[in-house]
């Protein structure tokens, strides 16, 4: 492990006010140091280093020319705020960053009032912004609200609606758009073939050229019309007209690493008796300051530990192959041999794995930017066509595009397949990524197929069922993760739509899974086998349509029956009370205990930890089936034992 | 009942093919008499007029330049299709739009092959127009893609998604902006103010200028963007710049009743080689050429069946207020008394009722657009400077803001609250617009407050209770439709959080209502009674926190209970079944029956049939307790019966 770097300047920051009067000079300094100690954190804990290294001038220049916290700063996403979190207050648990009981990895208002607004999913800064200042204004209480989002966070419709409301409003709010052109893949669009345009267009904007433009501030709408077909027709303005039709005072684009521009536009812009929203073009490199991060292909997006000297990750030995690489391997081979399939993704190429889809077939692959409404509907019209689309998007994503599912899919029986990876709980990232809901909020739709993958097999063939279920839609989850190491075939075999599957036979006791805690629930088999309560475990694999034959068989065939899922009240369990109540199957003394994931959101941790913090796990599932049975469970003993 | 009016044109048209050897001319009469002819039908039917009338001629072009249906025609919302259904094949249904067993409102793929992407909720038709122009390509079959979409859709962000992935992209689509200026609303945003400006600052392109446009196609980009400046300077092309920005072609405004210029442009539309998307923006009037429509201030947006000579609407006589009108009046009273109290809706003013609340508190009242996920983040952002923010969105339209709901609010904990109107089935609007799945979809959330009004009065109670909670979020359901008339305090009174009430007390059944099925569950125990089965009927009030000393108590005093809500599985009644079970209070033979809407989607009907066949009426009711009692009916019945 390196030795810290030395800081002296950072030493003297305990909140931001220590650094206001911090000479030019020094602020170039402290953001050095600052650069250096987040590295150095994050070669500890691992993280989302690339994007907080390309903000580190900003962050720096930010609080030093606003009063924050009074002044509002807000970060897009949050996963470039290791920074800013060293600014304020929080240096000393740097380096328990996404660990259990440590700093999250987003910004997060319960954390620090220097985090007014917590973020993880992307896009919606400009929005929440724009509630900020226009509170300000009618409490009568000035400040400044300053919205750092990256060029890839553009391309979500929800930035669109936040600038085409700000747009149309007087209340003050600074947009800085941190232009790096890379958001976590490279992007795609064309908003992004736009600020490409702008930037190579022509040099960064000088000092001189800034402070010429920030006086002239608003003129009348004509004047400034006519000013702007004179300023275009010298080429002088190249940059900026879009948002400028949007409503936005646009100033830029500007190097977002050198504190001798980045301070006086800021102090300009705050200065200013402008009204109305500002948007600041900053142009940065993600990964910069650092070599290994900037040679890298994602700039060091999402790391693992490192050293900070060669800038290698500490790997872990190699594991069994992700769900998700099951999945892209399963999703590739169906393509060979059907050409009509199709796969979708939002920014997440790799995430998702489609990355190996893409470089197999480049045509039938599509990245449709951090744009997951789009994205399901542009599926359902391919499916309208007969093409056979899978959009892959994760479970807290899909969220994003609900209605599109609802409206678009369902409503219409579409047959679009979706792939929702990071189903359940997902480790370091916490609460923010949790894909704890998608079963209920897709469960409830009708025409739905919705499948759970207990283990790399099965999801291999959910991926096949998925392909040959033409007249509707369909989804199938898989959690975050390695799988468990087991052989694969090439490609998957189509399952009996609504059927699921006794794993092991009993009398007393049935355990139903929906999804990847089928190992727990043989483990608790055993252990209640110990105990000598025969247990019977299914996986139900469908959680919609329903195997009612098999959950009446274990409703009328145990004393106990225990319903397990990876997910939120209102899913799986649910659906099987629901068809067992109206069975009469409630009626006569079964004792149904449905385990769910419970109602509170849960914090970054290891999954191990999460799920049994959530009470899902093997002993868990063991104490339910105990406790249920009472004093019973002594009778249901064989009575050999 | 006026006359049909004469049409002999028409008369001959059976589907689009039919007046493709339509002289110019003879398209302009047609036009007359398809306009004639809407309004003839939706005098008879009600419906959405002012939308269909501004696109007669627009209809006319596109099936007389195309070849529908092999050339796609997608009408974004799809309520202004009533002229495209008269002319392709659905005229002798076209008095039955909207009524049960008719046609629907909106296109429908069910429906006709004309129809090839089914709407309803707004900004789909980029999307999906796009996912079938790709289709084309990969599978080699061309054909034309055309979306038309409305001004107010373009403020929605999916709409931005799909042009910004569009634009990118080289398939031809295209898309035709129906400018109107209005969609139910005036619209708002800053793309509203965008177009009024293209609009108004130069006269329609004459046909020598369209065609000097089209004829230059697609020049290289660097020749592109001198030519541009230079056009810009000398004024010549004030419009569209943010649309080719964004990468489309761009060619407007036109007079989009004018069939002398509709239909050369789209001939050449359809003839050019130009790859890539194209926006052709033509400017209509919303309610043309009917001059009552014309006057009025919404443009007939959505009127019920009318008088044709004279206009006049036939008016229902008065009823009790609408649970809207009831809303906005305890939502105003609210706010007399607490000034941080503000309402935000997505483009629906009316609608939600919130345009009395605007008018009385212009500066706390937001009008965001046709931007849901905007709306619920603006919300949130307002939440956090101490704000008590209102967001009034149907429960059909909150799908679109669910992330929103999920990361933003529901994860911090915000007091934002949601006032969900048009919950449960909502008649004449059909499936696209029930307010289905809501219990469900938040019901899932850590944190959230949900409840459902039985009645106008506990409106005004929830109201009150909401704007109380200032910890996290809120919300609370309401139908479409009437009040039952009861007297209303002046003001609500907020009610205890998570506690319900018995209506009637009663030994054998328990009915627990969730909502406005409470009347039914009164009528239901009335005839249980008369035939000696004693009922208790409570009203939850709250989904969550569930009450949880009431249902405990329903499940240990009574043989049967029924649980009743106006929504899916998932909801309410599962919430009570997961307690219960967990309580040990399933397994002693209570006969839990949990009534909830069938796993199916709901055509258009009235509410009252649409509950019919949903079986959440009454007798349904009795039906549901009598057959769980089987047998035991008798031995329950009273000694003295």
């Amino acid at each position: 492990m390196s030795q810290p770097p030395s800081t002296p300047l950072l030493d003297r920051v305990r909140v931001p006010a220590d650094l206001r009067n911090f000479s030019g000079e020094q602020l170039k300094q402290l953001a050095d140091e600052l650069r250096a100690e987040t590295i150095h954190a994050v070669s500890q804990t691992g993280g989302h280093l690339g994007a907080s290294l390309g903000v580190v001038e900003l962050t720096v220049a930010v609080h030093a020319v606003f009063e924050t916290p009074k002044d509002r700063l807000i970060w897009d996403v949050g996963h470039q705020a290791y920074p800013h979190k060293i600014l304020t207050g929080r240096r000393d648990r740097i380096r328990t960053l996404r660990q259990g009981g440590g700093l999250s990895g987003f910004t997060r208002r319960s954390e620090s009032e220097y985090d007014p607004f917590g973020a993880a999913h992307s896009s919606t800064s400009i929005s929440s912004g724009l509630g900020m200042a226009v509170a300000s204004d009618l409490q009568g209480k000035p400040r400044n609200v300053i919205a750092v989002i990256g060029d890839g966070a553009m391309s979500a419709g929800m930035a669109y609606e936040a600038m085409n409301n700000a747009g149309a409003n007087k209340s003050r709010l600074i947009v800085v758009l941190n232009d790096n052109d890379m958001s976590i893949a490279p992007p795609v669009g064309a908003m992004s073939a736009y600020l490409s345009k702008v930037v190579s267009s022509r040099p960064f904007l000088s000092i001189r050229e800034m402070m010429a433009k920030l006086a002239r501030h608003f003129p009348a709408p004509i004047e400034r019309a006519a000013k702007r077909a004179d300023e275009y027709a010298r080429g002088l303005l190249t940059g900026g007209t879009l948002f400028e039709e949007l409503g936005f005072y646009y100033v830029g684009p500007i190097d977002g690493h050198d504190l001798d521009h980045l301070l006086p536009v800021l102090r300009n812009l705050r200065d200013t008796e402008l009204q109305g929203p500002i948007l600041l073009h900053v142009v940065t490199k993600k990964g910069k300051g650092y070599a290994p991060a900037e040679a890298s292909a994602d700039k060091y997006h999402g790391v693992v530990k490192f050293n900070v000297i060669t800038g290698e990750q500490v790997k872990a030995p190699p594991g069994p192959p992700s769900f998700t690489k099951v999945f892209s391997n399963a999703l590739i081979a169906e393509a060979e041999a059907d050409e009509s399939i199709v796969a979708i993704n939002a920014a997440m190429p790799s995430g998702t794995g489609l990355d190996a889809f893409a470089k197999r077939f480049p045509k039938r692959s599509f990245d449709v930017g951090i744009a997951e409404q789009h994205a399901v509907t542009f599926a359902a019209g391919m499916a309208t066509e007969g093409m056979k689309p899978f959009c892959a998007i994760y479970s807290t994503f899909l969220q994003r595009a609900y209605d599109q599912v609802v409206h678009d899919v369902a409503l219409q029986s579409l047959p679009v397949r979706f792939a929702i990876d990071r189903a359940g709980l997902v480790g370091a990232d916490g609460a923010t990524h949790a894909g704890s809901f998608d079963i209920a909020y897709l469960g409830c739709l009708p025409k739905m197929v919705l499948m759970a993958a207990a283990d790399e097999q099965e999801l291999m063939h959910m991926v096949a069922t998925s392909a040959a279920i033409d007249d509707r839609p369909s989804a199938f989850r898989y959690p975050r993760g390695e799988g468990f190491g087991l052989e694969l075939p090439k490609r998957g075999t189509p399952l009996e739509i609504g059927r699921g599957r006794i794993v092991k036979e009993g009398t007393t006791v049935a355990i139903l899974s929906y999804g990847a805690r089928l190992r727990e629930c043989l483990k608790a088999a055993e252990e209640l086998g110990a105990r000598g309560l025969s247990t019977t475990v299914a996986d139900a694999r469908f959680a919609k349509p329903l195997d009612t034959a098999l959950v009446e068989r274990l409703a009328r065939e145990h004393a106990v029956l225990i319903t397990i899922e990876e997910g939120s009240v209102g899913g799986f369990g649910s659906f099987v009370m629901q068809h067992l109540a109206w069975k009469g199957l409630l009626d006569n003394g079964l004792k149904l205990r449905p385990m769910c994931l419970p109602d509170c959101f849960i914090d970054h941790e290891s999954p191990k930890k999460q799920y049994d913090e959530a009470g899902l796990n093997a002993a868990q599932i063991v104490a339910a089936a105990v406790a249920a049975l009472g004093s019973d469970a002594v009778a249901h003993r064989p009575a050999r034992a």
